[in-house]
This record gives structure tokens, C-alpha cells and sequence, in this order.
């Protein structure tokens, strides 16, 4: 069979791969295919597609009979359109200090929302009622921006993961002070595979208000949507996706894509793949003398300490980045199409680098 | 060969096409093909990828030496983050009224970007150096907006296209208060169809500044581009990308599909084909008795009058909108992948309906 | 008795008035006094010092028993803290395109509050449900800004008075279609006196949800107040202000200028007398041959047309500004603290630069 | 002689005063001498009035031949205008967490400026270069906001005082990396009343580039200033404090009392005043068993710690408030007017509850 005609060339090697972030990676085969099922023909745009309604029902097999997917191009979107649909003017959003949210979107939540982050740092990049008690107060005081939301990551920044209970103790006492719940899940699905429960587990079914569903470093090309789950939270939610300019014309490519991740297991497939290999990495470089693993490898992330010069000479070998540079911290990230062969052969590498 | 394994299911009949919206069409083969290219392996995330680098060197040859392109996720998005660059905080933008910045996207000039618009009737949707006038005053008054900007669609909401001196002429003006001028080119292609022109003949050839460059309703998925000629007019084009939520993690994708359009001349050849569709559906509309066309058919829309009883009863067999409903104004789109079928079943329904 | 020391020194004539405008007025004697009254001693901060109290029994007293002020320091001020307070972030505002808001504003709804303008040209300035009708619809749509409150002036930028009836029939319509009413008062005082009725009558007492009640034109050395009347339609009014950058650290002293404007007649008195310079003034132009009064006089301002270069010399002689230069048209402003020989002196300049 | 009439009444006892805030003290007899010296006749609006003009060369007498102040309503509005001057659309600004911008302005800075705040716990309140590092870094990387300006207060929030050696420093640092230096100078009298030197000493004379100059609690009605030193640094100052909502219509109120506290010695008066009350009351505070001085007393701020429940009873006779309840910390504020009785009262109360 010939391949379908394009005026575009390959500019890559298909076969590099490396530990920069699950970002680099591509587009799953599976989700290639489920965007060819969706080409042709006429559908109506923003969001009243077949595509769309029909992620409704899978969006609610995962996450209960109240759940409602927005779809939207990307994470930063997802976070700021949901932490807007919980917020007013005055609003605030209680989060880590190391949150996504706060170091790395560019000032988007401030600057497109309006919004105040009131951070707090921790040990692991996970909060905790005694750590949100830290910016949860003054929602009297006019002079305080007014915590209306705690916003945590699941896995976090830091690649760890919490508990179910955690979370619910987090939704306890988030709502005990009438604020809400927002999970950025942009690797909500790294997080089921390492708790080994369904979504469900720890997000509606523990009091999680909404969320933000990655869909990208999951194996979509592009796509994440906002979850609504307590639909009395929010209000008006299209407009907000439209206003954020997150709204998809041809949406039903962003929903298929999801269908394609959520419909059976490929999203959980994914995710215990990428897991897989950052344990399988963490336990190569634990082999290694002089390196230091920093904290519990929980998802797909290995975070580890080591010389400055080793890391350098590395990275002239394998892209990835530093996470804290002062200190030696570097961030190495499994995907969902990283192999043994490319953890083995970068912990060799590794090797190499730290004997010289 | 079997078929590519996904769990998507297709929901749609891809034989069925309307006249509603260019969105409304799927991703043209050719442009599906190209992200299977592109979709194996890692790539640098946020635009450091081949494609992306590879996508400069395409836009060069269309818009001139010093042209940058910076693709985005959608028109509003390239929209808000073009004029973003060409304001200041105290900055506004001269804009027709029925520019799709100003009735189209959801506030979201006004909300992400803290823009004014100024806007200004036109007859047919295109400004003149003397509507601008209505607005382009008071500069060094700090009580009014100032216009920094004037921004023009080519083709028009209206479906109109502007000549390339007609361009010139507002280039001018323009620059000789000091203002830069931005194009709205979510359907740049279709104008260069109608003028059968190159696309410079009437951007950076006369004088433009920096414009939205359409992918979506020209075959693509998803994606567009600011595209930046004069490159002294702007600064931080990437930070303005990013905290505007228009930043793709896996760039690669939009630059592809581009790159597929760009490259040689699927982009002219669609265009073509819509606007002749267009053309073919205004002559056998002309024909119909009680029928007006109401704009010049210089793109791929076509605009009427008609009874308003007709027409609701052609919508419960062709989906399509009203464009003022009280005066039974409609508005038909033809898209890249309208057929002469398709065009003659939809006229011969609408004679049917009028003679009811 | 010697007057109290101060470093500072008197650099103008107090002596000398023209009719640029009612903000070029000082502050009214009785202002001034009271100003004194609440200097010494320590108050709380903020709003809760015993003037912003007792100014609430005031404000009850003019605006019935749901009423409840919100001193702030300017218009723009008072006019963006109440507009945010009755639309939501997908929210926009029907006004006249002469509106303060549109036009003088410097953009602040926009910036400030994110807000988008849906404007309708008027003849006179003021709106009816008909022209509030060509911006009133697509309440679901989300692509178009959501009408959500409809803002008027009384009196209006030109100088135009709204009935009673009127503004009850916009009030009316208005929330037929779920929108809230907003009245920019800057001149509040000087419709009441020009419709010789109570401020009530043609607010709450017809509908009106808030407003922005003004002090500075009507004698007050600064400040303004958003009234609240309909409670249910805001939400924590003091948290807008503050953030708005409006909220007075020492709030005793623009409640003290409202409670002497207010708590017997002293507004009334400024604006009757304001309104009744204006009459004199256009009865005076009136007999000029070769100058054309444009609005019906109901206020304090007089709008005129006539011979630029008459115009230029007698701003030589007096400063006033021109209100559509091109057509030659100007405004002219009568204050609290404008003489009858003020007017007199100007009509004379006026007939010998029309002489020459 | 009679009273000038006014149909407002004295609400409060003008000789109590107390230690909750500066904020709490009334306009000083000078200032408002100045203010009735400045009251009558026309005087053109919005900052083209002779007193305006005068300000300019007071201020240049104290900050240099290249100052010019912009007049605002308060601190927040001062602080705001200010950083927005010195911030692009993608910027950020570096500040002490305890900073008044990021604790006390209800979120303005984030919500009218879009600035992200990238904060550094400090333990007295003061930026160091090397704190400034913390978070001075990613210029170049699009994921975070760009840091532009590094705002300090002087006085701090926490009544601790750089010395111009200090701030010296930081402007080196600052503009080594290309960042701008903003001083929040709400106390900046009290700062040059301690450091006995003149304000340009650690202004304009080691590098700062525009500051917040406070008038409202040194003595004024309202009305603080925006002082730019170095004019390069910014752009279309007018505009951005018109629509930041900060415009004064009556200006030459706000000038004259700037003037009236500028023009000799006032401003070091009233400033020495109070830092020697706060002196006096933590030299007595100290000899009370029990109560712990928590900062340097370097300004009017005394910080103290002492039983909860002693607080609690000394705050039904004298209004103050805590700064950090669980912690039993208290903040206790002189002003201009504060006495050596009100002093010595206050510290006998405390004896006294401490006591029980």
C-alpha cells in the first residue's frame, strides 16, 4: 500500500527517545488511528459533534454519573479555565509553592484569570490541611485575596502521588471552609497506575470538586479537558472555555483522542508503561555510586542529585534539564513509549559519565 | 491490511456535508497523513522540534525574509496573542464592527489581552483609510484608548476580499499615525484564491505587520500561526504565546500540518476548491426566485436573504446559521472538501423549500 | 483670627471660572467645613469610622431602605467597581457609544475589569429598550460576550434627562431579559433638580439595581459611591473596591463630603443653580446668530456648533473644549460655583468673536 | 468669627486616638489650611492645575532634576501604576513575602496589572541581593514570568529600614540583571526621619528608579504620588494611572497637600513625631515583664509579642490589631499625632492587663 500523499517530509528519527519529559514523546499509534476514524465528513464545531457527547459517557464511566468533560487544547488551559469556573474576582487559589500552576505557566493564571496564588512550600510537593492552614484564612479581610480553592496536582510536580485518603482529608477540609477542590491531573493517569485504583478513587469519589484531565503526555497529540464534577460549583463553563481561547472548532479531534486513551485501558497501558520504566530507571541509577535519587519515584518522574560536571557531559549526550541547578538536581521523565533499551542504555551512559 | 487498532469508535457518517461552517469539515487526507510523519520518536517540546524549524524556512518563502512564524492552537488565540504584541496596556484596536475579534471571540481581546477595541461600521466588512478615521484620533489623550493597531480580515466575516491596494492604502495610513496593522488571515488562503495572488502580494508586500495565518478552516485539525514580518514591531513573541495558553508541549504537530498545506500548494488548491464551490452555490442560489445574495461572493461564504419560513424549514435538513435573523439574513460556508454534488443538492432542496 | 499656618501656597486666582468643566470647579465652601469637622482624632480605618456609617442613613434617607453606599474616589472608580459587581467574567455591558464608559474611561472596564462594551449609537445619549434591543440577545452563545447589565446615564455625556417612565421601561426590559440596570450618577444631582423630583424616584423607585452616585461635579473636593440597591444582585462589594484600587484608607473624608452634599439640600442647591447657569447660558448663545445649540439643554451642559475659528479665538480668551472638532462642535460646562456675570461676560465674548 | 456652615456633623471624639493604625489619624491642620487655600475658582482638571505644576519642582528639590510626580489617590493605586510602568505583559516582580503588594492589596497587583509576584520569605522584612536571587533567574524561559522589578518597602511592613547602603546593593544588583527598582514608599518620611538623611540619600542617589511616595499617613487627607527618577524607565505614565482608575479629576487637591507637606519640613516633622512615639511606647512596652519586642523598632511600627488572652483584653480598651494571632504577635502603629500621653497611657493599660 502506498502511504497517503503529503507535501510534508520527516524532519526526525523516529526511533530517538529520552528522558527530557513526556512532552517530547509523540502520538500513540492507537490515538493516530482514532483521528483517522474522525476525519471525514461534516460535524458541527465547537463541541455539538458525535465525538464530544460521546465522551460524555466515557468521561462518566470513569468519573460518575455528575461528571462533565470540557475539552481543551492544552494543560495550562485546562487549570486556568478550571480554577476561573471556581473563582470570583476577589478569588484566590491555595497551592504548592513547586505547583505547575505557580512556576510554570508563564504567570498565565494571574494574567488571564485575574487570580492570586497563595502558595505554600513543601517537603515532597504535596499539601496537606496543616500546610494549606498555612494561606486558609481572612476571607473577611478585604485586603486578603480570598482563598477559594486549593488546587493540587496528582502526580505532582515532584513525581510523587497521594493516597486516596490523603485527598479526601484535603476535600474535608478545603470544604469545611467553603472552598473547593481542583486536581491538575495532567498525569492523573501515572497517579491510578501507581495507587493501582481507578480515577474514581481519589477524585469524585474522595470530594475532588474538578479537575484537569491530561490527555497529552498520556499519548494524545494534543487535548486535556477540564472535569466538572460537582456541576453546582461552577457555572457557565462553555463561555469560560471560550473566553480562556481554549475552545477546539474542530473539536471532535480532541475528543476523539480522549475516547481513544479512555474508552478501554490504553490510558492505564500508557501510564503503567511510563511508571514502569522510571522505576526501572530509579533502581539503575540507585545502582549507581555518587548519584542520589531525591524523592519517592511514585510516577513517571526521577528526580536525582549529582556533579554538576557528570550532569553536563550527559546532557551533551541525552537531553533533559536541570531542576535545580545550584544544587545539582536534575529531572529525568519516563513516557509512555520509553523502553528498557533507552533506560539501560542511558543508565550506562550514566555510568560512563560518573566514572570518568 | 488491517486497520490501525484504537479504541475510538467512529460516530459519524463521513459521506454527510453541510453548508454551516469551514470548521464544521474534517482534516483534509493529505494533512493526516502528515502527522503520521511526524509522530514516531521524541522531538523537543514547546518548539524546539525539526517541524517547528523546518516550518520557518516555509513561511520565509511565503511572506518574505524576515517572517517568523509562531503557531498557535487557534484563531482566537492567534488573534489575542498578535495584538497583544502590537499594544500596551493603554493600547487599543481599530477593527471593523463585524470583525470577528470584536463579535466572535467571546470578549477574550478584551479579557486576556485588557484591549479596547474601537470599532467602526463598514458596509461590506472592509475598513478604508477614512473609516479608521473615526477612531484614529487622540493619541496623546489619556482618557481615550489609544489606537496602536488597526486590525482587517482578508477575506472578511463578510466574505469579502480586500485588493492588494486597497491593503496598501490602510498600510499607509496607518503607519503615518504610527500604527501597526495587523490581518486577521483565518482565510488568507482563500483570499489569495480570489485575488490569484501570492499571499505576500498582499501582506508584507504592502506593508503588514504581523498576521494570524488560518490552518483549521484551510484542512487542517487544528492550528494557526502569528505570523510576524516586521519583526522591530514586537518583542517576547514567545512569553506572550505562552501566558496567553496558546503554547502546544508537542509543537511538532501543529508545524506539520502547516508545513503540509504550506509547502507546496494544498493550502491554494483547497482554497480554490471552496471558493469555486462558493461561487457555483451563489450562481445556483441567484437562480432561485425570492432569493437575494447579499454580499459580493469574493471567498468561500455565501450570504442571502430569504423568507424566514424557508429557511427554518431548510435548517431541519442542512444545518446552517443565521446571520441577523430578524432581517432572515443566512450564511452559507463552503469548505475545502464541498463537492459540486454536494452544492447542487443543497440548491435544488433550497428551490424545493420556496416553492412550498 | 490668623489664618492656620501652612507650607503651602495659593498659585491661582480664585476669582476666575470658565465652562470647561464642572470638574475644574473647586470645592464648595460648606464641603470644606465639613471636612474640618472630621479631622482630628483617631477613626477607623477603611470604612469603619462613624461618618461612613451615619453617610448610610443618608443615603437610606435618598435611596430607600435597601440602600447601602460604597464611597470610593472617583467616577471610573464608581463606574468599574459596580459594573464588575453585576457581571460575571463572561460578562458584558450595553451602554451608548457616548457613554463616560466607552469613551473617557481610558479603557478601564476593559483592563480593570475585563468587561467588553456592547455599544448602540443614540441620537441624544440616551437608550430605550428598542436600541437596547440591537445588543440584547445571544445570552447562550458563547461566543459573543454575555449582556448581562444595561448602563445609563443620568444625565447623560450630553446633557440629555431620562423620565422617570423611561428609565422604569429600560429598568423593565432590562431584567426581562435576567440584566441588571446600572445608572452612571456623575450628575445624578443635577437630572433630580432638572426633573424636580426626588433622586429615588428615578432609581430605586423605578428599578434601577445600583449606581454610581457622584460628589466631585456636584461640590465635593473628591470622591463618589457606588449605591447598592438591589442586594441580591452583588457580592462582596468590599472586596471589588479594594482591589479596584478604590477603597480610602482615611473613608472619613469623602463620607463626610457626601453626608454635607446630602444630608439636607446642598446637592440640590448646586445643581439647580449649575443647571440654571446652563439655561442662561444657551438663552444667551440662543441669541447669537450663527450658533446652533445642538441637545436639548436639560442639565448643566450646553453642546454648540459654530464657526471654528471663532471657536479657536474665544478659547483663547476662556479654556472649553471641543466636543466633535471636525464638525464643530463644543461643550460648555456650567459648575455649582458659576455666576450669572460668568455667563454674561462669555455670551458678550462670544457675540464679538462671532462679530469679527 | 462663625464656623463656615455645613449640614455635616461631628460623628467622633476628635482627642481619642489609639495604635491601631497610622491610617486611623485625621488630616493634619497644615495640610488642611493648604487644602482651603487651594479650594476656590477654576482650575483645569485631571493635572494640568498650577498646584500640580508646582509639585514638580517641590519634588525635584527632594528626588532630583529628573523627578516628576504623578498624583494618585493611595498607596495601592501609587504601588500599582508604579509596577506597571516598569512590567511588559510577560513580566514579574521580585518582593519580600511580608510586602504590602502581595499581603495587603487584595490581589490588585495580579488582577489590575496581571503581574505574577514572585516572593522571598525575608526575616525582618528586607530584600538582600542574595535573597533577590531566589527567585531572579529565567529570563529567557517563557514557562516563567519574566522578573522586571524588584519592589522593596522603605519602611517595610514590618517597621525595619534599609540604610542606603543597603538599597544601594540591591539597585546594583537589580539593574546587573536588567531589572528596574521600585521603592514602596507608603513610610518613606519615617525611613529618611530614622536614617536622619535626606529621601534622596536612598532613592534617587543609589540607583532606585521610581518609587511610591506616601502622603496618607504622613500627614494627609489622601493622596500619595508615583515619582519616576529615571524617565527611560518608563513610558506613558498619564495613561497608565488614568485607566488604572487612579486619576484625579480635582488634582490640585491631591497636589496642594503634597505640597503643604514637602514644601519645608513638615513631612520630617510629622514623620520624627511618630517614629519618637514609637520609640517612647517600646521603651516603656520593654519594661513591662512578659512582652517581647519582636523587630527593630526603626519607624513608627512597634511588633510585640505577649499572652493572647492579655491582648484580647487590651483590645476592648484600645482598637489594634493582631499580626500573627497564633503566634500572639501584635502590631501597635504611632502616627503624627500621636501623644506622650496616648503613649503613656497605652503602656500603663498594658502594665495593667498584664498584670491580672
Amino acid at each position: 500500500m502506498n502511504p497517503p500523499r503529503t507535501d510534508a517530509r520527516r524532519h526526525h528519527d523516529p526511533d530517538v527517545r529520552g528522558f527530557a519529559s513526556d512532552n517530547y514523546a509523540g502520538v500513540h499509534p492507537e490515538v493516530l488511528a482514532a483521528l483517522a476514524l474522525a476525519g471525514g465528513g461534516h460535524q458541527v464545531a465547537y463541541g455539538e459533534d458525535a465525538y464530544t457527547e460521546h465522551l460524555q459517557h466515557v468521561i462518566r464511566s470513569h468519573f460518575g454519573a455528575t461528571a462533565e468533560a470540557f475539552p481543551v487544547f492544552n494543560g495550562t488551559g485546562a487549570n486556568v479555565v478550571a480554577l476561573q469556573a471556581v473563582t470570583d474576582r476577589w478569588g484566590a487559589v491555595i497551592c504548592a509553592e513547586s505547583a505547575h500552576i505557580n512556576v510554570d505557566e508563564g504567570g498565565a493564571p494571574e494574567r488571564v484569570g485575574g487570580m492570586k496564588l497563595l502558595t505554600v512550600p513543601t517537603p515532597d510537593g504535596k499539601l496537606t490541611p496543616e500546610l494549606i492552614d498555612r494561606q486558609a484564612y481572612g476571607w473577611e479581610d478585604e485586603h486578603r485575596a480570598m482563598p477559594q480553592v486549593v488546587s493540587i496536582a496528582q502526580a505532582t510536580e515532584l513525581g510523587t502521588v497521594y493516597t486516596p485518603d490523603e485527598i479526601r482529608a484535603i476535600c474535608e477540609h478545603a470544604h469545611a471552609h467553603g472552598m473547593k477542590v481542583h486536581v491538575d491531573g495532567s498525569r492523573l493517569a501515572n497517579a491510578a497506575a501507581t495507587l493501582n485504583v481507578p480515577m474514581r478513587t481519589f477524585t469524585n469519589g474522595v470530594g475532588v470538586d474538578l479537575l484537569s484531565l491530561g490527555g497529552t503526555k498520556n499519548g494524545a497529540m494534543f487535548g486535556e479537558a477540564v472535569v466538572v464534577i460537582d456541576q453546582d460549583a461552577v457555572r457557565h463553563m462553555r463561555h469560560l472555555r471560550k473566553l480562556s481561547m481554549q475552545l477546539a472548532s474542530k473539536m471532535r479531534f480532541v475528543s476523539v483522542q480522549l475516547e481513544a486513551l479512555l474508552a478501554r485501558d490504553l490510558w492505564l497501558r500508557n501510564a503503567r508503561h511510563a511508571n514502569e520504566m522510571a522505576r526501572r530507571l530509579a533502581e539503575g541509577v540507585r545502582a549507581v555510586h555518587g548519584v542520589e535519587i531525591l524523592h519517592e519515584v511514585q510516577a513517571n518522574a526521577v528526580f536525582a542529585r549529582l556533579p554538576h560536571d557528570v550532569s553536563e557531559r550527559l546532557q551533551k549526550r541525552f537531553r533533559f534539564y536541570f531542576w535545580d541547578e545550584a544544587a545539582g538536581d536534575v529531572r529525568w521523565m519516563c513516557a509512555y513509549d520509553t523502553t528498557e533499551d533507552d533506560v539501560d542504555t542511558f543508565v550506562a551512559a550514566l555510568k560512563e559519565e560518573m566514572a570518568r
